[in-house]
């Protein structure tokens, strides 16, 4: 058996997210579809991790493993050729028999996007979160760095994943100002639940507004406790960045 | 009766282009429903011209007329909570008696976005064109300067397009690399036929692959002759920047 390494960048807008699922387009569903055709087997592509309906990814990995004679060149130009134009192959090649998209990951490195004005935009909305009222940028500077270091995230997990413990290690968690009224937050930790990303961003801007302390979001993820934290915020601004083995 | 101008931005990726046609949603037809609606009269909105199907403003200028008493500010509030997402009002204003959103205007910009790198995107791919291999840039810019000043614009006019006559002056016409492989180029004139700048970008784009040489561009401009110019570039790679009054 061959096993074959992708990296995939897509447009979460058109798809229902990473997993395959009945009745929904899936980017999962639309590359192994491809590659059972080509293979004339049941091709099943595992991913670093599901992303949610809505949700971006720059630089997605994802294995699979075959007997196939295909070339994995022959792979890269087949699926680009055939993938509906919101998914992109960027690389395919033979990989080491031991690696596991998920499970060989070593950390991974999220962003979200804030347009932080009154006036939103239409070029480029699916790929942002609009808040309207200013944010206190410095305050969720200060909120953000209680997550650095080990922590049970449980406070910001979504219900219904499957995992063995709730404790993640944060290596940075950053925001950056950049131009047109852009607030850029970068995350990189050893892994992440469900919705963490989400809810923390969520959570976040309402230090932002003011709703909740810096110290009140150390409180919070200290609590464990879902209920104390804020809303998720919405899909369209969250990216998958990359992905480190 | 009163004058109103607005500032549209829009997405031109869902809409069949700014003019109000049959079975199609357009961004002339969106507007003109809703204040119709709102004004209990039947409505039109001239713009500054004629966007094609699937290009992108940034800032179109509009007007229509109404004796309504609804004040520009409640029309701004009420088109962005019932217009498409696609869609933003940036502005609503009393204007001038006199105001003609395509007749006063002096001059606009247009601005075409190419990837120019051997891997396209998946996000953001509906506001670009991907053109795989190298470009000339020194070529094309070398090329795009023989396009200032005032020419007859005959050889990058599409068919079936009123006008009186074809003669524009272009005030500027530039390239810029920006990061990521893009390149960007910007054009400011006195007015626009129809497809012309796709034209002249399509062509440019031949004489940045080696097709076309520079000064033979000034041929082509000087032949008056559409069958001497390149192919139209793609709509999703244009914006309309900015209208001057």
């Amino acid at each position: 058996m061959k096993n074959f390494r992708l990296t995939i960048e897509y447009d979460g807008s058109a798809f229902h997210g990473w997993q395959i699922q009945p009745d929904c387009p899936t980017i999962q569903d639309e590359i192994q579809k491809i590659l059972s055709m080509m293979t004339k087997s049941d091709i099943i592509v595992s991913s670093s991790g599901r992303t949610d309906a809505g949700v971006h990814a720059l630089a997605q990995v994802a294995h699979f493993t075959s007997d196939t004679t295909i070339a994995p060149e022959k792979f890269l130009i087949a699926l680009n050729s055939m993938l509906p134009p919101g998914i992109l192959i960027k690389e395919c090649a033979y990989t080491d028999p031991d690696f596991h998209a998920r499970f060989s990951a070593r950390q991974k490195t999220y962003r979200y996007r804030i347009l932080n004005r009154h006036l939103p935009v239409a070029i480029g909305r699916q790929y942002l979160w609009h808040i309207r009222q200013p944010l206190d940028l410095d305050a969720m500077e200060r909120a953000a760095a209680h997550l650095l270091g080990s922590h049970d995230f449980k406070s910001f997990e979504g219900s219904g994943s499957p995992r063995a413990h709730t404790i993640r290690e944060i290596y940075e968690a950053r925001f950056e100002r950049k131009k047109d009224d852009m607030i850029e937050f970068t995350i990189t930790g050893n892994g992440f639940l469900k919705f963490m990303v989400r809810n923390i961003v969520g959570t976040l801007a309402e230090v932002g507004l003011g709703k909740i302390g810096s110290d009140e979001f150390k409180e919070i993820l200290g609590s464990c406790n879902r209920d104390n934290a804020g809303p998720t915020a919405p899909p369209q601004g969250l990216f998958l960045m990359n992905v480190e083995y």
